[in-house]
């Protein structure tokens, strides 16, 4: 099956940058999970409110991600940012996201995520749980 | 020369924490910053407002980042960051962080950082410029 | 004149929240600032980056504001924010935004702005400058 | 009973100001709600996710809030937060923030927070729940 490719536009905004007049740069990761959100929410047809509980699951936390930072962006640009699976396995997945300005590749980042379940009502205590067969169906496949 | 190694404790607050109840990963990267921060403060004996106009340079943008993240943080833990200088190029350094909760690898951050300054007043045309000797002998030498 | 008023719509995003799962509600105060910045760029037809430099001037922080939250908004909702422009006055304006979720008034902030010119090149010394009569115009005349 | 103060000293960071080289003022509220957990812990003895837990109740949200930003500060500046409760009713609380930098009053916050428990397992379902005797005892009595 082909991979499933989410595209997503969003302003750089005033509160966004920092003294030298560009983005700070941990909000591009704000960025790229707005993203990685858009790509469940536009895959599964529901907010991320509605499939947390269709799905019965506390969420996809990351475990790894690398960015690299080619070419600053500063408020009042417009970002488009192409979100792409591209691993899908029993209990992860892993997703590449491309942000460019006027057309230039500017930022390059990667994410491993885990689809995990609370153990019990404590908040912290987490485990990886299998991907819903529905949901990897819907990404795309394995 | 031994490598420069600077220790910052934070606290994870409320804001910090998302719905599952634990820390919103970018605000790691947030927390890194602070840490790099703190290291060039200590080594330079000044706060960043003032290196930068004593250095005269725009600031020390990363161009490369990757974070693992090893077990979650909540509102009310206390972490211990322990930051080190990996590399010091020409006009670029490497440092590596490591983030411990109850004496724990939580998180490990890398990240390269270029020394920039603006080739004009315009706020967005930045270029790497070399790094000051004497910035580099405070850092612990190449 | 009629007063200007300007319409953006917000999406709640998951990193907006907190571990009550509802708005963290400094976050409000990032949106009515993004709606302000809304109203300007649409009164000027240009970009706040190119209103700060085609007037010249260091930007229109916030001296007062307030806010009264009467619903909690969670991620996936989509608000819709009316702004008004309810004074506008020789060197400052005053703001009026209602946040609704489904029609629902979930949110009334007001903010008291000033126009400021850096006078110099320190970057903290800002001092309040008549609003240029082309902008009083554009944002509806006093 | 004499009023509850706590004290609380805060460092403006670089990513928490703005291409105007000054703090983003939505970054108040996270100092505020810092401190009015500060307060709060100090009092109960006991971290905000442990207190949760001990009192049974979901958070106390504000529903009302005010500042005025009389100087600006920006990063590297080191600022003193007195808060102080000034009203305690059956299940609200009003507080009151003093933020100063360099022993000059820099911005006055107020804020009425509700002590709010979830009706059910829905997150955004809420209701104002009297405050325990003991919290109202500990925060210096009605």
């Amino acid at each position: 099956m082909g991979k499933l490719t989410v595209t997503r536009t969003e302003r750089i905004h005033w509160g966004d940058c920092d003294p030298a007049g560009i983005i700070y740069y941990p909000r591009y990761f704000e960025i790229f999970d707005r993203c990685t959100t858009t790509m469940l929410e536009q895959a599964l047809g529901m907010t991320k409110h509605q499939y947390l509980i269709a799905y019965d699951f506390t969420g996809h936390p990351v475990v790894d991600t690398r960015a690299r930072f080619i070419l600053p962006t500063r408020y009042g640009d417009d970002v488009v940012i192409e979100s792409t699976i591209v691993a899908l396995r029993r209990s992860s997945f892993e997703i590449q996201h491309h942000l460019s300005k006027n057309g230039n590749l500017s930022v390059e980042g990667s994410e491993t995520r885990v689809w995990v379940r609370r153990q019990s009502a404590n908040a912290t205590s987490i485990k990886a749980h299998p991907i819903p067969d529905e949901v990897v169906a819907r990404l795309g496949g394995r």
